[in-house]
Order: C-alpha cells, then structure tokens, then sequence
C-alpha cells in the first residue's frame, strides 16, 4: 500500500531548521522521504514522502512536533498564504490505497493532530463534506492574521480541536486529494491574448473543465506563450481531452501546438489513458501493463 | 535488476510432467514464476518468469534437468516446429538491465547448458551475430526430424556443444529479444481483402516496418476483420507509427478504424511513448512517472 503525502511547513528561511524536520521524517519507520525543498520568498518548504498508512501518520505527527518548536506564525512573514506552522497536509492514494482511506486517514491524523498539539484541524478537499470547506483558498482566506476572528464566525468552527488558533502554531489543514499533474502546452506564437483566451477557455472558474487551473504566460526567452495549467484530477478530467481542447481553440486563432510539457511527476495511469484514447485501444486493463503485473508479482 | 525469461518445452500433454517442470522453477531462489501454460494440439508448453540473471540461469538450467528427464523428441509429436525438449529460451530485459546483458546471459546460459547436458545450442535474435542465423524460423527449419542432417551441412554447427543432435533432447536456441507485443486493429468493414492489403503494407517481409509481422484475418462472430500484429522491437517501430499507418491506409479504402486491442501484457515505455507522440511533450523522461519514482526510490 503506497500513499504519497506533500505537507507544507510555514518555515522556508532557516536551512538547519528545515533539515532537523526532514531528519524527524526519515527517523520513522515505514515511510521514505523523497524529496524536499525550501523558498525562501514563500518562507515554506515542500516535503514529499510516501509510505503505508501507519508510516505517513507517524512522519506527519513528528513533522508537527518539529514544527511546534521550532515555527511561530507570530513573526512569520512571506508571500504565500498559510494559516499555521505545519499549514496543509494533502494524503494522495498512490497503489494499492483508495481515495475512501486516504479520506479516512486525513481525518485519523487531524484528530490526532488535535488531541497531541491543541491545534485547531480543518478539512479540505475529499475529506470535507462541507462544500464551503472543500476548497484550500477558502479555508486559508484571511490567513493566520484573521484565524482567530475567522473562527468566531459561523461556520468556521475546526473539524477537530479547539475553537480558537494555537497562539504560535495557528490551525492545519489536513485532507485527500487526487495526485496534480503540471502540465503546459506551448503554442507556436507571442500572442498572449490568445493564451489567456484559451486558458479562460479550458479553466473551471471561467467555464471550462472541472479540474482544470489554467493561465496564460509568455515565455520571454522564446519569444512564445503557454497555457500553464494544473489537472486536478487526471481520472474525471484526463490530460488528452485538454490537449485537444486547447489545440482546436488555439486553431480558432489561426495558431499551432509546438509543445506540451508535463513538470514534475506524473501517475503512468494518467499517460496509459491518452495512450487507450489516440490508439482506440478497447478493454485495456492496468494489469496488462508489464512493470505493473511485476510489481503486483513479486 | 528484472529479466523475463519466457521458455518454451515440448510437451503439453501430460499435465503432472508440466508441473513438475514448474515446480522446478519454483525451487529456485531470484527467479519467480509468472504463469505457465500448456497446449495439447501444440504439444507445447509456455513458461514465463522473472528474476535477476543469477536467478533466471538457474531456473533455465533446473527446466533442462527435468526436460532431459521426462521429453523424448524421438516420440513427440504436435503442430508446432521444434528442434529440441527445451526448445527456445528467450531473455527480454524488464528493469535496470541492458540488451546487452541479456546477450551475455544468453551466451553463458548456452555454454553451461551444452556443458552440462551434451546438447548443441543455436543463438538467435540478438545474441546471434550471424545474420542467416538470427531468426528462429530459420533455425528451426526442418525440425528435430531434419536436425542430424541439417547439422552437418554448411553453416549450421551450433554455437555452442556437439556436433550433432542429443539423441532424445535435440538441440536448443537460446537468444535475447525486446519484450513482443501482440497488438491487433479491428476495422470497421467485412472485407478480409482491405486487412489483407493493409497488413501486407505495414509488415516487413513485404516492405514495412521493420519490426512488424501482421496478417489479415476475419473476425467471424462480429462479421468484421482485423489487422493482426506481433510488433517485435516497440522501441524502434513504435506502436504510434503503426496504428496511424493502418489507419491511413484503411482511409484509402473508405475503412475506419474500429477500435484496437493489446493482447496480453505491453511495456509501459511502449504506452508513454504514444502519449508522448499525440500529446506532443518534449523532453518527456521515464523518471518523471511516479510510479517509476517510487520503484527506484524505494
């Protein structure tokens, strides 16, 4: 059972002190830390780790007790928005896990985040039944600064902990999400206009696809411009329908595809289902990928 | 490090002799049996495994033992060609491995076998340097019933082992290939002569891709016919090309392509590969699948 967790921490500035938090995580048991970097304009810093159930819960309690030391939202400054010292915790199922205990999980940690620390837990995204929680901008509105009124108000009362913030850790965000794909598509031109028009096109908050994020940006150095975009949900909306999409609205304007990218990681079932799509491939089954029937075999 | 081994014996009648030979392979430790499978009008059975090559060598050579044992070519009969008891021994490499690697198996595979058990050993595909002698059909033209005096004309002394035939065993071919892939287009039409023609223009022995071997068939029970293929190198003919080369060539007969079809297990590079090609992503590497990430990592 594989589940991938990426927890943000409010502490990007202090390399010794993010290192001591990376050494807690490789400290436990049944779970890999594999990646893990620091901005310092964001004053965060981005752990990737994944591992069973057990082994993630575990790394994320001692990410908690690292952070509560060490990180006070009092003298916190920087440009991203957070609401807390470890300040969003997102479970993904990878192998062998479903989003329902992922779910399950994210809800298991919040209440011992709870209990343990005296922090505050809301859930976001799966794991929250509320629609007007669901969605991290939401939560996060107003920020560690604004917490403390935020909570007075109807409707913002934790999932789990005390109705008023920790004084120096804030409140944390713990939920389950689907993996993100980064991906951008290049189009043979410098018209930016075209790339926020098609960007507008495909995004969900302007009408376009449900999982879809997307801006338009030029790429000075080459004189080109992209709709950047992240797929949140690669199974309900695949990567293949928005490449067509922003292929036929980018021909509308007389401009061609050069490229796309994918940034970062991506689940092979994401490219297996372009691949099911272009190639008409019918009754295709995951176990029916080579590397997959090994890693189940073995 | 992961090699496929995909041995193939001949016998496939007597069921208690196939599991015996399994149970063989299954003694050996660094080699896992995958499947195996028997066919009675073939007299012919099908093993697959993996391991490393300290693993799949002794597995291969523990299959020999029994083979030596319980298979007499002297009495055998079935519908499929063969030379030997053990009659081709194909390593495919899977993971962390080269086709290089798996030639050097093949070779030392092949020396212990005609060591050990006095039979003579052809090399094919990959591990064959000579060109009239890299094709399995070509080696195995005349069969065990012709071998004696195939042996002893011209060009035909073994790679390895006696002169001439073991008398019950045969003699054996043993190489390296990249994983087949059994891949099939279904076309929208009853007319066996467009899957013919089209199957005609994209194999290589009448002047297509260089990797493919496809034949025209009808498919009785839909009242429709297919382009049946085994592609032989995915890297160097890759699926893409081939399906949008039978497609262009169905067009030209009014004929669409109804859906297509991968029999059995596919690489997982061979499906990223298509979705590299139709979603146009540049600089596309393996490592960026995460459940290659996680593999190597972990």
């Amino acid at each position: 059972m594989l589940i991938e967790c990426i927890p943000n921490v409010s502490e990007g500035r202090r390399p010794a002190i993010v290192a001591a938090m990376a050494d807690a995580i490789r400290a436990v048991d049944g779970v890999r830390l594999l990646d893990y970097s620091s901005d310092a304009a964001h004053n965060r810093s981005v752990f990737t780790l994944v591992g069973d159930a057990g082994g993630v819960e575990r790394a994320v309690l001692a990410l908690f007790e690292r952070a509560a030391v060490d990180v006070d939202l009092r003298t916190h400054t920087g440009e991203h928005p957070r609401l807390g010292a470890v300040d969003v915790v997102p479970f993904v199922p990878i192998e062998g896990v479903t989003m329902a205990d992922c779910v399950a999980l994210a809800k298991q940690v919040g209440a011992a985040v709870a209990a343990r620390f005296q922090i505050p837990v809301y859930l976001y995204e799966e794991a929250s039944a509320n629609p007007l929680r669901k969605n991290l901008e939401d939560i996060r509105r107003g920020e560690f600064e604004g917490l403390a009124a935020k909570m007075a108000t109807a409707g913002w009362a934790p999932d789990f902990g005390p109705a008023s913030p920790h004084p120096s850790a804030g409140a944390a965000v713990i939920g389950a999400r689907m993996p993100l794909i980064a991906y951008n598509i290049n189009l043979a031109t410098d018209r930016l206009d075209v790339a926020r028009k098609i960007a507008a096109a495909v995004r969900h908050s302007s009408g376009g696809y449900r999982f879809v994020k997307a801006m338009g940006i030029r790429l000075e150095a080459r004189g080109i411009v992209q709709v950047s975009m992240n797929l949140t949900n690669f199974e309900k909306t695949p990567i293949f329908r928005v490449f067509e999409t922003v292929k036929r609205e980018a021909e509308r304007y007389g401009v061609a595809v050069l490229e796309s990218e994918i940034v970062g990681l991506v689940p092979s079932a994401a490219l297996n289902a372009a691949a099911e799509f272009y190639l008409q491939i019918e009754g295709f089954k995951a176990e029916q990928v080579l590397e997959h029937k090994l890693r189940t075999e073995l």
